[in-house]
């Protein structure tokens, strides 16, 4: 059900996990006849047209964006202000362009400035990943079932939101609108935050002197294992995860880190019964995320 | 390949993920006549013999090891004194007693002033687990490829420590023998340092007061939903690892802190190199892990 979307030329901008598997829901559902994909790096262009996901690639986003009808940006974030600055005098004035990024506030708040106001921008975040990267490691369903959140500016209208929406729809995704600094202040909490406490542990395991990383990775089957999962992800596009959203991290940080030390104190004092509440009370979490179907039983 | 393990009578403690697994695992290899099964509810000695994992099924833990060849204690570690104290005058001179707690030192700290010194006990920890509780959570596979780490004390000789090898082994397990002191430093950070921060972040979300828990269930793909299989985990298990293993607990997370607080810095002052480096490093860990076999690609 591609809601009869179709567009002469989309430009996808950065061809990593995300793009790719954007690339891929384009195919399937027929919706543009033709995909150029840009790419800074040879080897991406290269290997989009083997894969099949480009029909014609480039290294310049200005060349990418000429006479496309829908762009999407799908780069790290702290890469927008210089592409947008670049194409922002190429962008037709019937299209579309979108984005991907984790971070929604300071991405509205820099193109805002850059762009035409007469440009339609329809800054928006699948809430999908997984922990690989490269134009290879994109796959047609992952967005299947998941959410997409958009998050209108003075630059979108009502029928490019709607179209964006059909797009996201396609692609098997839920969505939601909201506000940019609400969406923020969301994914600091159920995505950045266990992010950086992942690649915190996953360091933290790496630096002991009295335990060896042979032994950490022999029996990480207990916990650990989960958490170098989330911590082999991207490292570029986290790194601008957290400059982009510096505020809302630190924030959730601090709330973080203040009931941990009430932990620590639970754990050193021998305070069994606080230490059973917060744990019976964390697994009924676990199961309203269930019951939201947010996660297989089976896999997860 | 049971490596001719045979036992007249094999009684199992505590019916729960593990004592249920080890059921299932000693029907599979038939090795043993019969099997009690020792719980304190009701619920679970009716299923334990509905599922055909228990032979027969009894409340009382000194009726259950008599004349039982081999004893699985697969209670959580706070009830091991009690336990231990009831069943020791009971325990046949050649019967072997053996454990799955996820704490060793001060296992055999305590059993040690309460056994007879000539009863046979091999301290042992099976890493493996999943979120579940139960008899019915139990499955034969559970141990399959997983790391049994053996503990010996002063309760263990050659001949027992080598059946209890020989079990794990059928049980799927590989078998590492080490020092008890080692094993509870490593599972603190392999372990139970990531389930204390699952449990304190999936705490932190539900405490938000600007953030509703339907907006953190609905968007919790984005990293969260890992933290909240592990903050899942059995609730007196897992306060009962936490007193029983502090020192090692509480060393680990005093390092993890520390660090945290770096990462923090780097995030507020926009240390983009410090972070990408960081990310860098994490990355390459889960990919030794892939390597090492411990983590399948495709579910995890």
């Amino acid at each position: 059900m591609n809601n009869n979307l179709h567009f002469r030329r989309i430009a996808i901008i950065g061809i990593g996990l995300i793009g790719s598997s954007i690339a891929r829901v384009i195919r399937r559902e027929r919706i543009s006849d033709h995909i150029v994909v840009c790419a800074k790096s040879e080897e991406s262009r290269l290997r989009s047209l083997e894969l099949g996901i480009a029909d014609s690639v480039t290294e310049d986003p200005r060349e990418a964006v000429k006479d496309a009808d829908l762009i999407f940006l799908c780069t790290p974030l702290l890469t927008y202000v210089e592409i947008a600055t670049l194409i922002a005098p190429f962008i037709d004035k019937h299209a579309i362009l979108t984005d991907v990024g984790s971070v929604k506030g300071s991405v509205i708040r820099d193109l805002s400035t850059i762009l035409d106001s007469d440009t339609l921008f329809v800054p928006a975040h699948p809430v999908a990943g997984t922990e690989k990267s490269g134009p290879d490691s994109g796959f047609e369903t992952l967005f299947n079932d998941r959410w997409c959140i958009i998050t209108p500016c003075k630059n979108s209208n009502k029928e490019s939101i709607k179209t964006i929406s059909n797009f996201w729809n396609s692609a098997g995704s839920n969505i939601e609108v909201m506000d940019p600094h609400h969406h923020d202040l969301i994914l600091a909490v159920t995505s950045h935050l266990p992010h950086l406490i992942a690649y915190n542990i996953v360091g933290t395991a790496d630096d002991l002197e009295n335990i060896t990383n042979s032994d950490v990775i022999k029996f990480s089957a207990g916990g650990f294992r989960d958490f170098t999962r989330i911590a082999a992800s991207d490292p570029v596009m986290w790194r601008d995860i957290f400059l982009s959203n510096r505020d809302a991290v630190i924030e959730m940080l601090s709330r973080f880190n203040s009931d941990l030390l009430k932990l620590q104190n639970a754990v050193s004092d021998g305070d069994g019964s606080m230490l059973e509440k917060l744990f019976s009370r964390t697994r009924k979490i676990r199961k309203d995320i269930l019951d939201a179907g947010q996660a297989k039983k089976k896999s997860d």
